[in-house]
């Protein structure tokens, strides 16, 4: 028999993940507004405790504490939803804080600080950052130097991309180890604390302030600048307002430049999880 | 000596292009406000007649027969400009009409009809084509089936940045010798009167009316139509709109979405006329 | 009714070509040993007139003026296998000369002459090629400066490889179309006769005497070139000699490295030849 | 002062590996004969206690426990090369195995275990193995399904190289978490235990014996197998041989298709250890 999940609140990227879902699990979904659905089963708040799972948004809770529901009027309390789990049943969420588990008395598994999610998200993340320098830029990418620091997963799918294009790439990196990860994927590369400057277009993905007042002053003012670090991001934005410099701090970019690839991917790891567990039950 | 020439009329472009002739020409505007400038020398409507080519814009002329000036308020009428030029001297434009031949008694090169501009033009056009789709499509690039309809300079340029977005690529060709081009470049072929219809993405290159409503209506509704092709294109919108389907016809590509680079290819273009007739001259 | 052909002569390619239009025609072969024949259907050359195509090798007639027969013991004359077809029955040959003409009063067709196979023949070739620079070069091709002379066929196919792998290219040219392409295809280029020599590998297309002694001694000795021109060759085998530097005439490269892959191109061009003329018949 | 280095036995790697290192060290070389050398300056065995680092090949010692020198008729014993280190000068060696240890009472550095050199090894690796596959198949590599078994720094390699050639590349991959890296490479994912088997040409880079009986008997014939995992390897070599498959097992490529590069990457390899223990006696 299917297990049975509640996919509740969230924007839409928790719809298609609730649809993607839905071809494995008997799936129903709260905190939407009919017009959301398109198709998708309302689950019954006042029905019997029979899931298996609860999955909840990236960041779980509103300000009052509450169920983070922007695509619907109403308001949900998580205790309301905790009471639809089977004994066992199980918590997920995305990013949660104390608040979650201090209201619900179950484990709660943080979905995003899984290790695919992460990988899957760099695509989105990389495409995202490619479609901005689109935008922003005046200039094409075929041929145009372009800096990219950090050779992780987000680096990684940036020099796939940026190859395709015909940019003139280059990796900053700060081991040797790195250098060797660059030239694998077909990448020149640089160490970062001895990097050139004469790029039209940077991207940034290492957790670290790099790029202060002394640096960003050797770039030419036409270069662009993006940030694709998480709090607090590698770019100094008043050193570059200072200097002319044009700096995107691009946060947020699964769900915002690719929404339904976005609730797609947490779907496949919200199921992957469930898969792993199922696995260890049955054992 | 370097020879004089005068960019007259047209929008940002036609900067861009003045600033990159200026390296190697004596070069000076017109038709264009102080702000616009950015270091350039404002010509002398008035003085000897001593040019050796004057550069119009593409489409050269506005509804009333005047220089078109989009980025001036002042009126600039042709044979003003015709007075500057050297006996031998020169007019170069984009897609002159008859009315230009008309106001200028003397040999008018069109720029636009180079072959080279057009290969050039195909890159910024891809470029901007792949960005309308980042921008449009709520799914990603890589793993979408998508079909490029023609294998051209544009379908060529679409396949290799495709293919670096790890996009699943297919060509759709009318011949055996298209089908090879397309296996040189990397990409699957299909023929076009026997296409397949499962694609998320679909760029028509082909200037034929390919797309029309008994074909529109096999393909999904998510699939996202971009046409590239010039007037009349390939894609019915009436039939696109009776099947919900959204096609996008995207002219003007290069000048909207890399100016910069539009400019400087029109330079380029240029520089290379003048380059061969200077060769002529000598010989 | 399926057209009836025979493949007769020539080298295991005829094999694999025979196979391939056994897939569509009734086929049989002529001018192999028995152990060659892999399933295939011997013809009778004593039978009916009913052919409607011979399909003979690339060039078909040995030193006597008998058909051209590596794989068999035996003769075979020309006119025994003419007579075997239908009043209006075709030769396919490649590379036919006068005295085949000679010895049939028959429309020949030269197959090597069309362009869907020297479009599909550049793919072989210029994996061959690469595969002389992998067994030949003691570096890798990852991050090697590679040259590329000729942005044709050929010159587009080995770009794109050459990039795979990481190889930092420039592309040879002589116009400015041919840089615009080689652009499209996101490769640098430099003008054919102002060409840095730098480089680690390079590789010859141009059916041109580029290397002679001259520009050679600007070489550095361990750069390898490879020549892929038909005669009399690009490169001067005797001033490379002179200055102590490897140049490799790789002729022939489809036929020798991937000859399953050459089969089925001559079979696909056959193929649309024969293809075309039923069009032509039944209209 | 440049430090003194040592580099002692082992193949022409290790005279480019000497080489490398002598732009930047005061470099001797033993265990070569004459014409080996190049300019490079042979060690006296006799002299001073003076260098800093003693360099030994890959597997370091003969049979009898001296040192391997290939390229020389003399024996080297290794407390003789020893006796030159000063008091905290360090030996550095390929897969030493414990006689060495016995042989020298110093420490013992091996940089084969160095993560640098294995990235670095997987692009000469790849290399190889797609000239064997270039030597060995009939069939082009463009358009060809190719299997790549491991998404680690070979299989990344080979992706990359092989996309470049135009082939339908599939990874097979254990986890989720290696799709998703394929994924971003650009390249289809299948789990290994539920592959498909039409391919027609399969590399396996998994340290395991995932091709027994049971799988290799799936495939065609005509499947082209190449093992890059080291010993005991991944393909049955019995059972491919039963079933009239070809498997090549290619062990010690960057050494054997490129051992300019192989060296070098020893060279670079040693040169950030000794830089990385300068740091620390600088501290």
């Amino acid at each position: 028999m299917k297990q049975k999940i509640l996919i509740a609140g969230g924007d839409m990227r928790q719809i298609y993940c609730a649809k993607r879902l839905s071809e494995k699990y008997d799936t129903s979904v709260a905190g939407f507004s009919e017009d959301c659905l398109g198709g998708l089963k309302s689950a019954d708040l006042q029905g019997f405790p029979e899931l298996d799972a609860v999955v909840l948004p990236v960041l779980p809770l509103d300000g009052e504490g509450n169920l983070n529901t922007p695509c619907s009027g109403k308001k949900i309390q998580i205790p309301t939803l905790v009471r639809l789990l089977k004994p066992n049943g199980i918590v997920l969420a995305g990013r949660p804080d104390s608040r979650l588990a201090d209201l619900c008395d179950r484990e709660i598994i943080d979905y995003m600080a899984r290790e695919e999610l992460n990988l899957l998200n760099a695509i989105p993340t990389a495409e995202g950052a490619v479609q901005i320098a689109l935008e922003e830029l005046p200039v094409t990418l075929s041929g145009l130097p372009v800096l990219v620091v950090g050779c992780g997963r987000i680096g990684t799918a940036l020099v796939g991309i940026l190859r395709g294009f015909g940019a003139d790439v280059t990796v900053a990196v700060r081991s040797s180890r790195s250098a060797a990860k660059a030239r694998i994927f077909g990448a020149k590369s640089c160490p970062t604390d001895a990097m050139q400057t004469d790029f039209g277009l940077v991207f940034n993905t290492a957790p670290a302030m790099i790029f202060g007042e002394d640096l960003l002053k050797k770039f030419h003012r036409d270069t662009l600048f993006i940030d694709l670090a998480s709090k607090p991001g590698g770019i100094d934005p008043e050193a570059a307002a200072n200097h002319g410099i044009k700096a995107i701090w691009a946060l947020g970019l699964p769900g915002k430049t690719a929404p339904v690839t976005a609730g797609e991917i947490i779907a496949d790891t919200v199921s992957g999880i469930l898969e792993e567990r199922g696995g260890e039950a049955d054992g």
